[in-house]
């Protein structure tokens, strides 16, 4: 035997393993995969058992049929997926089967001869409209599956050679069937281990700005380069740097969030989510993050070259730069706790003021410096990321705003001792707007100076 | 009358011709959607013709169902999202058609009370695996359909109440009606006006170059004041400034673009696409790009508040830095044109290598003018706006490197002119490649300097 024949099974049996640890990996991530897998294969077992065991029929029948397909075909991951394609099957079945009868019923006016060419002809029309709407974006957004159902229903009523009596006979039982396949999906979906759109959007948005909260809050530490401290201690080599590299999901999140918002309008009021929460403020937080992720990308292209603390002018601009980091940071993560926990947002106006320090700092920590003691091509980048970090300070006090709107929307829980608290500490720097509207009574409001709406603008614009 | 009735209908009216008019555009924007209308409509109407009216069937009967089903669900935009969907579907109904006799072959030889339990418990058991195999992101990227209809068919089988030498001529049935149905859109979808994913993953590749190019090229116009010289000249007080928005969907093209290549992987060689054209070297681009965008999109965050002509600082750098971003425009535009028309990029490196003079020039500039003369404030967004365009310019090189490897694997159009005038002109300048590889004799390669992999890098850690 040569090497080539006895590496090849062992080969094999890495590949196998390494699957088998992927496979695992995958479950142990999302455990809630494994419950829809157990839950689909329940939901096809009952139905098709019904109709296998079934008195009337002996074996499944046609109707058993189309229970499975329903099944199989309407079962999605999140409870509001499911109900969006069940709800959009059942009324586009309905929809579909009444102007298939009517289709029928005016061809036949025509003569037994004339009748093929005048259904076909129908059934060319309609099937075009039809799948021209599915272009329309909104129809796209919510209404897809059901015009593809409506299509396949109205072609196969038109074109069934029976008569309009046996019609209706056959009408209610594909009906019926579709009834059975799609309530057991949706009271499996909704009643075992549910998968709520609503609540990952909500997970989605709070980890998204945790994940921004942590790169500002490390960041600090990894542009200036600090004096190693006993680092490596613990047999660790690497620190755990992956807080450099997740916010990079952020930037690719649009998608996501906004097929989890489409979902979730769907579904019914769960948990600490009513009916009509109001999953577009999300969307716009997620607008909002993702536009700070861009300039969280911008920074990250600095760290190739780290900044000499032996430098005089790294040193002096490591301080406030690092703080308006942090201090961004930690604002994020009460954004995001605030999110998590359904509360008012509080403390973190207390950071945004500590950021505006700091940057008034840079500011005049930059005119005292530049007196020409310094290299120009050292210095750049330093500016760079003052000024990008400005940027980012801004952005969070838009998050900050539309995370406010959305605790108004949501109502969100109001600890009226976190805005007394916040009214006694900082006095006039706080404009708390209960002299306006008596609703908003613990609503505090700190804007620290005028915000740009440029981000929203822009995210108008993108159209 | 009273005015809300008068304005009622009227309201009504205008929201009609809204409609329509955007029904208008929806077509117009893209006219392959109307002639996408027409094959699905003449796809259905044929099969369920040949259905109603062939002479074995009085009337559409169970198989006219399938064909008529296949169609509605197979038949998508791009002929590679049919070609995907109807190769799972057959193969999927095929294999899930012999796995469901064996077992139900398995389940008779329990005897005829245990058969519905084990049928039952291996449906189950089939279901759970199948279902949780789509969260495989191989499975889930290129096979989803597939295990869909596999789940679909093996229940039907295995819980058909027939006997197994009807159940195979069931199966010869329904895997003909599939192959009927399947093979109609196919043809039609390859054949009347194709609409292939690979060309338009082709043209957006092409078109995300272009609008980043046309920001780049009218960005210094926009932000260093220029004096108005007969800008309102002609009637139209607006000058069009699309090109400053048109960007922001490069930013979100992620999802398009690898839904795009998924179904390009499907399709035959077409036009100047052959078999296994390299689909994922446009994924690579289309990411360079996007890192691209981050930049630009940090740029326009600077759009707000435009630099003062009248200050001094600003007029030094005015010129190297609208030199800079217009370069880079022009780089990127060539290489747009250079993927446009399948040709290597050629005069891509002049622009880069001005964009390099220029940044040169700029950083003397700065050099010099830090003597304490300028406001501070004043200076710092110039000073980033001129670091945030040499990082653009380092994103141009690292697209010109993506672009290069395209074009040798796509074995683009070499003009041998193009790069001995290139040779001629700058001489020493360029490194030709053709003393290393025979293979390349006509690829010239210019690299400015060295190219940091950092973009790459931190897209494969984005996972």
């Amino acid at each position: 035997m040569d090497i080539a024949n006895k590496s090849s099974p062992f080969k094999m049996k890495v590949f196998i393993l390494n699957f088998i640890m992927r496979i695992k990996k995958l479950g142990q991530d999302d455990p809630r995969r494994i419950a829809h897998s157990f839950k689909v294969a329940l939901a096809i077992t009952l139905v098709s058992m019904v109709y296998y065991l079934g008195p009337l029929y002996k074996g499944i029948g046609d109707a058993g049929v189309w229970a499975i397909l329903t099944v199989v075909v309407v079962f999605e991951y999140t409870a509001g997926a499911t109900l969006c394609k069940g709800m959009n099957r059942g009324l586009a079945t309905l929809l579909a089967g009444v102007l298939g009868i009517g289709a029928k019923y005016l061809a036949s006016l025509f003569g037994s001869k004339a009748e093929p060419i005048v259904l076909g002809f129908l059934v060319f029309l309609l099937v075009t409209f039809a799948t021209f709407s599915r272009f329309i974006p909104h129809i796209k957004r919510r209404y897809d599956y059901g015009v593809l159902i409506f299509i396949l229903t109205f072609s196969l009523v038109a074109v069934s050679g029976y008569r309009v009596d046996k019609i209706l006979k056959l009408a209610h039982q594909r009906l019926s069937t579709i009834l059975i396949g799609g309530a057991t999906c949706i009271v499996i979906s909704l009643c075992v281990c549910p998968v709520w759109a609503g609540e990952d959007l909500h997970n989605l948005i709070v980890s998204n700005l945790e994940k921004l909260a942590s790169f500002l809050e490390g960041f600090g530490g990894e542009i200036f380069e600090v004096p190693l401290e006993g680092d490596t201690v613990g047999g660790s080599n690497e620190p755990d740097k992956s807080f450099l590299t997740a916010y990079k999901s952020v930037l690719n999140s649009k998608a996501t969030e906004e097929s989890l918002a489409n979902f979730a309008w769907w579904e019914p009021g769960h948990g600490k989510f009513r009916f009509s929460h109001p999953w577009k403020q999300y969307l716009k937080i997620g607008v909002l993050t993702r536009q700070c992720g861009y300039h969280i990308e911008a920074l990250n292209g600095h760290l190739d070259a780290k900044f000499q603390a032996s430098s005089e002018f790294s040193k002096r601009v490591q301080e406030p730069c690092t703080k308006m980091s942090s201090e961004a940071g930690k604002a994020l993560k009460e954004l995001s706790k605030s999110v998590k926990s359904f509360s008012y947002p509080s403390n973190c106006t207390t950071h945004l003021q500590t950021c505006q320090k700091a940057i008034d700092e840079v500011n005049t920590m930059l005119k005292a410096s530049m007196v020409g003691e310094f290299d120009v091509l050292e210095i750049i980048p330093v500016i760079t990321v003052a000024s990008t970090l400005t940027k980012i300070v801004k952005c969070v006090e838009t998050i900050l705003v539309a995370t406010e709107e959305l605790s108004k929307q949501a109502h969100f829980k109001k600890s009226l001792n976190d805005a007394e608290k916040l009214q006694a500490h900082h006095g006039g720097a706080v404009a708390s707007v209960d002299d306006q509207e008596e609703d908003d009574i613990d609503f505090v409001k700190v804007i620290i100076h005028k915000i740009p709406s440029e981000s929203q603008k822009t995210e108008d614009n993108r159209g």
